[in-house]
């Protein structure tokens, strides 16, 4: 018996959420091709509704709460895109998101919060600050707290990525997708294998926030040391749960480095004519610098997100 | 007697071309949407191979040309977007193109011709040395001279872009792009107003570089002052037979100030996720900037571009 959700959840997910996100585009590119020597598909989430496939897991897991449960609102203590998705989708149910971000939050973040309708309440940038706060905010409204990844409904609703890219490009002999608390991985990895056993499911993560790595080699969660990297999305630390998913589905993990990032960005933007993360650019990453065997396979890569400050980019 | 050519001419064109060209996707964003108070719809020639709409023109231009004419090749004298396009069609018809750039072109410009398989003739930096290049090399070679936009092969190519929109999108009230030497709005003119006469078709340019709303207020070509604008593809002057069609079917020129420019690049960049170049934004500004009585209409806006050099982005 497998972990996490069955792929028979994922395509309920898929189904419940259908109405609140978008079917992304996948993107091809002659000239990207023939500088990885291989078939690239890019599965466009920087496109998706608030910008990332966070939507697609926040929209899964509260159209998934009963009237009652969902009647007293949600809360997350995420500051990013996972944030923003949950305001975006609570406020589509008519609930009310309390999203708790640091103090020093940047502003662009908490716009995008507010935009989408989330109640933002401020604490000291701190976990356990962050932690309290969330507790405190539960006690008070009853509100439910989704983690950003540590949930299966979650997890069931990022997996639709990868089904849906599946889906439409047939005979994929990889998947690559960022790897960061492993919401996404997992679910991909479920998709995946499941749908098409033969597929290689690897999991990208910046060099400088290598804890999925180490942490599949020991066996057990290691926690990130201070993770220094551009891809802000990636900071985050595997739990019990994507791991034990991680362990049992994926093949491999890859590390980038920030030199690589910046020069993988730099040619989604120049090429797919695309705005994307330095997370999303992540595992875009390997197969253009051609640090994998993959020539002349067929490759799927998640861009899994596109927002950033455009007043603060790597480019000279 | 209208001029310019046909619908039935740019049907044969959209036919000619389809091989080498995409049929860019319509992107529409709900936050714009309420921005503009209006519905955009933004056809994304900015993912038209080699990056621009040119290509629609070069595409029909170089495959019209007889098997003889073709055998000695073709010249062009532009540094933009339409060189990379010539030099990418002719690759793909196989015969070689020679393109005289000057000899301060941005090495990113030389590049892209040289990457599409162009042939590159640097001359000193003045018209009249361009055009003497030109000559010179259709003297010696035999070669067909294909003109930015004073051709009607090359208008034809580049009315393909409304074609596609208008099918794809019902009952639009109003359509933007944006002109320089007029080839793109002449075509999209053509198309637009044949195939829906009530809809309002509007050019946009860049308020430093204004000589087509002088020209069609005079009634005759106004040179353009020395222009300083961030809108590198939007320099050029209206030639008589785009000057001819525009007083036919062009309803209005907007003009749009390099503030404004960088402020609908950065929307578009930031809600579309798309790199738009300067030039391609431009016809997106009086939509956003409500500058014009669109009010709850439905407007199409043609993206045209999204070449440019990353290492010198105007945002702060």
């Amino acid at each position: 018996m497998s972990s996490g959700p069955t792929l028979e959840t994922i395509r309920d997910a898929h189904q419940r959420i259908a109405p609140y996100i978008h079917r992304t585009p996948v993107f091809t590119s002659q000239s990207l091709d023939e500088f990885a020597g291989a078939r690239l598909f890019f599965k466009c989430e920087n496109l998706q509704k608030t910008g990332s496939f966070k939507m697609r897991g926040a929209a899964n897991a509260v159209f998934s709460l009963s009237d009652a449960e969902a009647r007293r609102g949600v809360v997350t203590h995420s500051s990013g895109n996972h944030a923003a998705a949950l305001a975006r989708a609570a406020t589509l149910r008519g609930i009310p998101a309390w999203i708790v971000m640091p103090s020093n939050a940047p502003e662009l973040k908490k716009k995008a919060v507010e935009d989408y309708g989330g109640r933002i309440t401020l604490c000291q940038p701190t976990l356990a600050a962050r932690e309290a706060a969330a507790q405190k905010l539960i006690a008070e409204t009853g509100a439910v707290l989704l983690h950003p990844y540590d949930d299966d409904r979650i997890i069931a609703g990022q997996a639709t990525a990868a089904l849906e890219l599946i889906e439409d490009v047939a005979d994929l002999d990889f998947l690559l997708a960022p790897v960061s608390g492993g919401g996404l991985l997992s679910g991909t990895a479920i998709a995946a294998k499941t749908l098409r056993p033969a597929i290689r499911v690897v999991g990208c993560e910046p060099a400088n926030s290598d804890d999925a790595l180490r942490s599949l080699r020991a066996g057990s969660i290691q926690p990130a040391a201070n993770a220094v990297t551009m891809a802000d999305g990636l900071r985050a630390t595997l739990c019990e749960r994507t791991l034990t998913i991680l362990r049992e589905r994926v093949d491999e993990i890859v590390l980038v480095s920030e030199q690589e990032i910046v020069a993988t960005m730099r040619l989604l933007w120049e090429r797919l004519k695309l705005v994307v993360e330095p997370s999303g650019a992540v595992p875009a990453s390997p197969a253009l610098h051609r640090q994998m065997a993959i020539s002349g396979k067929r490759v799927g890569v998640i861009l899994s997100g596109g927002n950033l400050d455009l007043g603060k980019l790597p480019f000279r």
